[in-house]
C-alpha cells in the first residue's frame, strides 16, 4: 500500500488523498508535523513539506501537483471514461492552470494562512512559531477569498465542473481549498449559486468522505462541514 | 509563431524562454506589465500572472510548470535524445519536484523578492506598487539563499545534472532562478564549486544566449553575467 505523508488539514494534502480515492489506490497515511523537521522526513524531501507520496516500489512523489502527473502516467490509462485528466493537450493545460490557481492563489493568498493561523499554529511548539492566531493574516486573507470565490462563481457560472464539462484533478484542487476552509468555519455559503451547488456534488463523491470524516483534535468543524445536503 | 507573454527578469518567464528555445520553438515574445492588470491580459490568463504562452493554434498554456507538460506532450517525442524529461515515471516525479522547488522554494522565498524590490518596483507607478526597495526584504531573501544554495552544491556534487545524469527541464528551472539573481549581482561567486561549473555548462547552451543578451532598460548586470567562461 502506497504511503502518503500529510497534514489532515493542508489542502494540498487533501488534494493527494481525494485523487489516490478516485483511483482506487488506499494510502497509509502518516502524519508529519513539518516544523520539526525530522531527518527521516528531510531525507525524502529536503524542502521539508507535505504531502509526499511513496508507491509500492519506492518512488517518491513530492507535492500534489506532481503526484497528479505521476498517477496519470502510472494508472491513469487504466481509469477510461472516469479519468481525471483530459487527452487533448489543451484541455489538459486549462486543468494544470486551474491546479496552478488553486495552489498559487487560494493556497497561497488564503487558506495556507487561515490554516496556519487557525489550526498549525496550535499544533507547534512556541519556539518553533506555534502560538495565538495573527488576527492581521486572518483579516488579509478573508478579504482576499472573496476575490477568489467570485472568480469560481465565474467560471462554474459557464461550465460544469470547473474545467469544462468532465470533472477533472482541477476540480479536486479547488474543492480541496474549500473543505479546509469550510472545516474552519471560514465560508459564509450562500442559499444557492454555482459554486455552492458545485461543492455539493463534490461533497457527495465517495473519495470525500473519509476526507470530511477526519476530525483535528481540538478543533471542531461546523455542523453543515461534513453534510453533502448541506 | 507562438506567443509568450513575458517580463525579462522574472525566473519563471526565462525558464519558459530556455525550455521553448531547446525545443527549437522561436517566440513572439510581449511584455506584460502584469500590474496594469490589462483587461486583455487578463482575459488570456485570470491570475494575472506571466508567462503565458499562446500556440499557433490558440491553445493557452499558463505558468511555466505548465508549459514544461505541453511541450513534452506536443513537441516531446519528436526530441529523442535530446528530450528533456524522462520517460520512466518517478524520474519524471523526481525531475517535477526540483521545478516545484525551483518555483516554490527558491522564487517564493529568494528571487520574487529580490527582483520585484530591486527591478520590478523601479518600473511600477508609485500608486502601483512602485518605489524604493523594501531592504528588510531583500536581507530576508538573501538569507534564504544561502540555504538553497546550499541544497543544489549538495545535489550536485553527487548528481552530473541536478536531477541524474541527463539535462532535464529542472536544469532550466533552476538556471532560470540563477540567471535573475546573477544579474542584479546578487550572486557571489565562489571561485569553484558544483553549482558554479554547472551553471557555466547552463551558460554555455545556445538556449542561454537571447536571455543573457537581454538588457533590462536602467539596470546594468555585472560584467560576469553573460559570459560563460565567468
Amino acid at each position: 500500500m502506497p504511503t502518503l505523508h500529510h497534514l489532515a488539514l493542508l489542502p494540498e494534502c487533501r488534494f493527494a488523498r481525494l485523487i489516490c480515492k478516485e483511483y482506487g489506490i488506499d494510502l497509509h497515511l502518516v502524519e508529519e508535523p513539518v516544523w520539526e523537521r525530522r531527518e527521516a522526513f528531510l531525507a525524502l524531501n529536503p524542502a521539508g513539506e507535505v504531502p509526499v507520496f511513496v508507491d509500492d516500489e519506492g518512488a517518491v512523489v513530492v507535492g500534489a501537483a506532481a503526484l497528479m502527473e505521476y498517477l496519470e502516467e502510472t494508472r491513469g490509462p487504466a481509469e477510461g471514461e472516469t479519468r481525471l485528466m483530459p487527452t487533448r493537450p489543451a484541455e489538459r493545460a486549462e486543468v494544470r492552470r486551474l491546479v496552478g490557481w488553486a495552489q498559487r492563489k487560494i493556497a497561497a493568498d488564503v487558506s495556507t494562512w487561515i490554516v496556519t493561523e487557525k489550526a498549525l499554529k496550535r499544533m507547534m511548539p512556541e519556539k518553533l512559531g506555534g502560538g495565538a492566531p495573527d488576527s492581521a493574516a486572518l483579516r488579509a486573507a478573508r478579504a482576499n477569498w472573496k476575490w477568489h470565490l467570485s472568480y469560481l462563481d465565474h467560471l462554474l457560472d459557464m461550465r460544469n465542473w470547473v474545467a469544462g464539462d468532465r470533472i477533472t484533478h482541477a476540480d479536486f484542487a479547488i474543492a480541496a481549498e474549500l473543505s479546509a476552509l469550510d472545516y474552519l468555519g471560514e465560508i459564509a455559503w450562500p442559499e444557492g449559486g454555482p459554486t455552492r451547488d458545485w461543492y455539493a456534488r463534490m461533497k457527495s463523491r465517495p473519495s470525500f468522505r473519509p476526507v470530511l470524516a477526519d476530525i483535528v483534535r481540538g478543533i471542531k468543524p461546523p455542523a453543515h462541514y461534513a453534510d453533502p445536503d448541506f
